[in-house]
């Protein structure tokens, strides 16, 4: 096949990967040259344009290290993460809603116990978080593994500054304990900007968007049987909840943080300075290997 | 706005977007969310997928140096270079067919005479190139900027192998004469498959698809009121002209490579071994704020 025009050339491209081996690989590069052509039949690129887009997306995978996810970035601020969340998790009545895990996650945080301060060297208002994890009918899971993460009083995550505060911080690991429960102490996380200082943020500043993500915190849960849960809870009120760079808030995921004079603590111990309280309880989805167990 | 689902984030995003400045970049970010979550929508990626994407991008985005650009191979591979080709070269008659430029172009080729033999260290069937450049309807352009690269007999370019050969071969830029005409000698160059050891080989391969283009000359021909013409001559005969891994082959740009006996070759030279003689006249298109002068 030759002289490949531009009413032609989709059928070439398309003749020509039909031999896939594997099906799913197959159906993928289908869909994938079709949107594509059409993408590109629709918006009719000058070869000036076409160029920028090859350079845009080089800059996107040189900033790409260990740090820095910006193809991540690139997939959250165009609502990809949220979409594809959104596919692989409808959520049953009682159990809670997802979102996106973001760049920060890290996947080896610090195991701590109940009750810990996980704010390490990190200043800012004192922070509790109770919480437990259930079914999504109600019962009680006690041993669930919650991986906790969330920024300072200045919208940075530790990742962000490791050279400054020397270790991991604002970031543990937690079980649960016989009653499903687990709590812990840290400061308040503020509103941040998710990076933009590269090809992602030269893109929302061109579509007239601001970075801003509301506060919130990031909670992934585990437990044998269950649908890993990743989600955050975000703090009511927020100036950013209805323009969340990335797409990600959900009205059952907005709890108050609740501000508490100083005085006796949700856990007892006797506070000093005023706090904030959150409390959320959280409900897995069984899996789907697991439905014999429901 | 808040609670997005799969029903109504591709609203959401477009909402967002719809404050754009200049209305080129809201058309082409509105297209771009539309097309890559119908994308999304229609392959209903798992979370693991979704991720062995982003991996795809990154690792194509980190194997992109000064020497290589994985981002056009892609482009090349999936027929988008070419139809962004289609789009924006509409042929007229008299003038040559366009192909894409490929990876290999180099901006600084060396100026050489007419008559000069290219092929530097390089060994191989000695081959001479005469042509013309003339106007669509057939008028001679003295002066115009002839810039030509190609493979050798193995199908590498010298900017593949620099560290073995020392300086750039096979390439160069001459300028027509006053009748339209330019001349140089070479080595007969071979198909090649292209670079195939990143992200795009492993693409292919798991396409069914072999790496494999067809051996050419490339030509990218400029002259002053006319638009610069980007295109390659195939060597008649060969076995991938059907199956050219970036669809790049007009029956119009096939040509016949002579091979000739020892003698009295075209430039008057006597040359002691045979070699192959290709021939090709090139019609220019006038560009389009030069239509008063055509
Ligand atoms: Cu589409
Ligand atoms: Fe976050
Ligand atoms: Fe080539």
């Amino acid at each position: 096949m030759r002289n490949f025009s531009e009413t032609n050339i989709t059928d070439a491209v398309l003749e020509r990967i039909a031999g896939a081996g594997d099906p799913r690989i197959k159906q993928v590069s289908e869909a994938l040259v079709r949107h594509l052509h059409a993408f590109v039949r629709e918006i009719r690129p000058t070869q000036k344009e076409w160029e920028y887009g090859i350079d845009f997306l080089t800059r996107t995978g040189h900033m790409c290290d260990d740090k820095r996810q910006e193809f991540i970035l690139l997939s959250d601020t165009l609502g990809v993460s949220m979409l594809v969340d959104a596919i692989n998790h409808p959520v049953p009545d009682g159990a809670t809603e997802t979102t996106v895990l973001g760049p920060f996650f890290v996947q080896a945080a610090p195991e701590k116990q109940n009750g810990d301060d996980i704010s390490g060297p990190m200043q800012g208002d004192p922070m509790i978080v109770t919480g437990s994890v259930s079914t999504a009918d109600g019962k009680p899971l006690a041993g669930a593994v919650v991986d906790v993460w969330h920024s300072d009083n200045d919208g940075y995550y530790d990742v962000q500054q490791l050279d400054e505060i020397g270790d991991l911080a604002m970031r543990a690991r937690f079980h649960t304990d016989a009653n499903g429960r687990f709590h812990f102490w840290s400061i308040k996380p503020a509103a941040y900007p998710i990076p933009h200082d590269g090809p992602v943020g030269e893109m929302l500043e061109a579509q007239g968007r601001h970075p801003w993500r509301p506060a919130h915190v990031h909670f992934m849960i585990s437990a044998a049987g269950f649908e890993q849960l990743v989600t955050h809870v975000f703090v009511a009120g927020d100036k950013y909840l209805d323009s969340d760079v990335v797409f990600g808030v959900k009205d059952s995921l907005i709890h108050d943080f609740v501000h508490c004079p100083p005085g006796r603590a949700p856990d007892g111990r006797t506070v000093e300075s005023a706090y904030y309280h959150l409390n959320y309880d959280f409900g897995l989805k069984r899996a789907a290997s697991n439905a014999r167990a429901a």
